[in-house]
């Protein structure tokens, strides 16, 4: 197949288009081909890029990315979109799919709340008090790593005053000389570093409640698969931003150090007392929280200007089910309501007996206000809420079987 | 509350019924009720467990989840119908919940198959030709811990010649003494220990490829999920079987032993060549597809008379949606199926490039019949497996945008 077939008819060179970046770029060792098909125009590629599945690779930095989608090499399972999880504009057939369990079409990724427009903006910073020694313990420890973060990182709680806010332009390049404001690139560095932390409690947590499952050969009660869905979704926050980041090997030594040392001193807190460690994770998010606000807070001023008018990354709009014309600022929106969704779950699961209750949000997250508005729930409203929703289940339950 | 409201006009006696449980058994530290009300007659008992929630235990042994059951203390979110996952009759709104994206409700389990009857027997015992140094090795490693392990539990791969089986009644007793067949008691001891080490693989693989996507900041291609689905599995597995089972103190004993040295091997092998460690469970699963026929075979021939005519365990019928009246026997074909899916994508996987190739599985099954024949994918397979995949869900996005 010459390069000039890809220019005949429109209904052969689509059926052409889908087969020829396959033939040629990745099964060149499996399906010898004339030499002359493997050079393509420019415009061809891109229309092809444009149009059908172009080889994707799993590096996120746009540059890297695009050397590897280039490369010879085979990748399996590599003609993908680049999307984590069906597209939305496939939904409406997997997810029918799914509904019915009549095929083995499942999901690349588990659930994970979508925001409306409103609920983004539901999100407040609060923090639960401390009340046992455990909890004075681990808030001290938060506040502090905290601290000494800020310090090492050069970041100020600085709120500009109202007259340099006026001034037009605004002296971005001044504040950030004087150390009150934090570059895009300072954020970046932060942002990465603290989510490729983030992502180990939940999975930690699902493994040990697990394998504690499985030993003691009794039921779990719904925890995993919260813990799980946690983690997965501190990890696509990471993935996300890894797509507009460009990390030094400096930061990425740092990420090596903090996940070895974060991972072991984890499992074992969880291992001998699992309150303690949800405990823990509630105050880091009450802090994620409070970050993501004040980076929130800077972007609408106008403090960050590299931001003002970035487009979200697909890999966001595809997980978040974004508007298509979403901008980096509802990409954070939706990261900040995610933080505030584990502070609250977090908070929550500390409060129960780690042995016996089941997990109240096993089947159903509390409404986005709840958790944006509210640090938790007690004991008590964990039990109240776990009651409604198995009614309300029941319901639906009872009516479908009246309907039958 | 009186008892005797409970007796009342229908429409007020189901809101009381619906509520009344959770007064006298659950909140009663917390909503004082005058103590006549705890004392229910026990057929409104009775009536009241039939029809509505009832608070549900975390233990799986009948005796005990019953004792747990009509303790005083509070359990939070333990009203549940004890099911894992949605229920069949509710699946139509949860799933449409889930579908449009509008909800906040999830599942509690990951997807899993689900077989109609002519793919439960569409399961063989196949299994892969070791190539390398590795593959020999770890075959053989299995080979040898299986030995070990039938030696040790009396189990024998013993046909029953065709004159002994017309006989009537078949000499069972005899048989059993001879060592020849396996008691019921026997063969759930084998599989509970079994199985409590079969959700380690999967738990460690995912979490390490999560840990790996974090710290090299890079995507991880599909795989963390269906290596957490295995894991989730597995575990199902095992909570069906304790509905029925009895371990003893050495049982569980053993099976606490058995992952503690299971889980850290499992986790060092997999740090340093995951791709052995994915060979390594696919021979593992050929033996449980050769055990599990063996046990479905002896049902069937009425060679474990305990088991002619039990019913499945609830929690089995509402994971792999089977019909109300099936039996113990077509739960273990699905958990054959299970087995086969596993064998099947653990040596398709250990055929992968670890480090570059995406999961061809990510959305996608291969379909039963697969994998209850083949022992796996080669890569190639794999690619054009995932390709094809690919191109369909492209197909159906085409479709829907042409539609819309």
């Amino acid at each position: 197949m010459s390069a000039l077939t890809l220019r005949s008819s429109t209904t052969l060179a689509r059926s052409t288009l889908l087969s020829k970046p396959l033939l040629c770029g990745c099964y060149s060792a499996y399906h010898p081909v004339a030499s002359g098909s493997r050079s393509l125009s420019i415009s061809t590629r891109r229309a092809i890029r444009s149009h059908e599945p172009k080889k994707s690779s799993l590096a996120l930095r746009p540059e890297i990315k695009q050397r590897e989608e280039r490369a010879e090499g085979k990748i399996v399972g590599g003609e993908g979109k680049g999307v984590e999880g069906p597209h939305y504009q496939d939904q409406s057939t997997v997810a029918s799919d799914i509904l019915t369990n009549q095929s083995t079409t499942g999901a690349w990724t588990l659930m994970n709340p979508i925001y409306t427009e409103s609920e983004l903006d539901t999100v407040k910073v609060v923090g639960r008090e401390p009340v046992t020694l455990a909890d004075k313990s681990v808030h001290k420890l938060v506040k502090f790593l905290r601290k000494t973060f800020d310090f090492l990182t050069a970041y100020k709680d600085y709120k500009v005053p109202e007259s340099i806010l006026q001034q037009n332009p605004i002296p971005v390049a001044e504040l950030r000389a004087k150390g009150l404001l934090l570059s895009h690139h300072k954020w970046l560095f932060r942002i990465i570093l603290l989510e490729s932390i983030a992502g180990v409690p939940g999975m930690v947590g699902g493994t040990l409640r697990h394998l504690r499952s499985m030993r003691l050969l009794r039921r779990d009660g719904g925890w995993i698969h919260t813990l799980l869905e946690e983690a997965e979704n501190e990890r696509m926050h990471l993935l996300t931003f890894m797509t507009i980041a460009q990390p030094t090997i400096f930061t990425r030594a740092l990420v090596l150090a903090a996940q070895g040392v974060f991972y072991n001193a984890f499992f074992l807190t969880y291992l001998f007392s699992p309150k303690t460690a949800h405990r823990f994770v509630g105050a880091l998010e009450e802090e994620a929280v409070r970050t993501y606000s004040h980076c929130i807070d800077d972007i609408e001023k106008g403090l960050v200007p590299e931001w003002n008018d970035v487009a979200a990354p697909r890999i966001a709009i595809d997980y978040w089910r974004l508007p298509s014309d979403a901008k980096l600022l509802d990409v954070i929106r939706a990261v900040r309501a995610d933080e505030a969704t584990h502070r609250f779950v977090n908070h929550s699961l500390a409060n129960l007996d780690q042995k016996k209750d089941f997990n109240p949000f096993a089947l159903v997250e509390a409404d986005a206000a709840t958790r944006g508005g509210k640090w938790g729930f007690t004991r008590e409203e964990s039990a109240e809420f776990a009651r409604e929703q198995q009614k309300k289940l029941m319901e639906v339950s009872h009516q479908k079987r009246i309907e039958h």
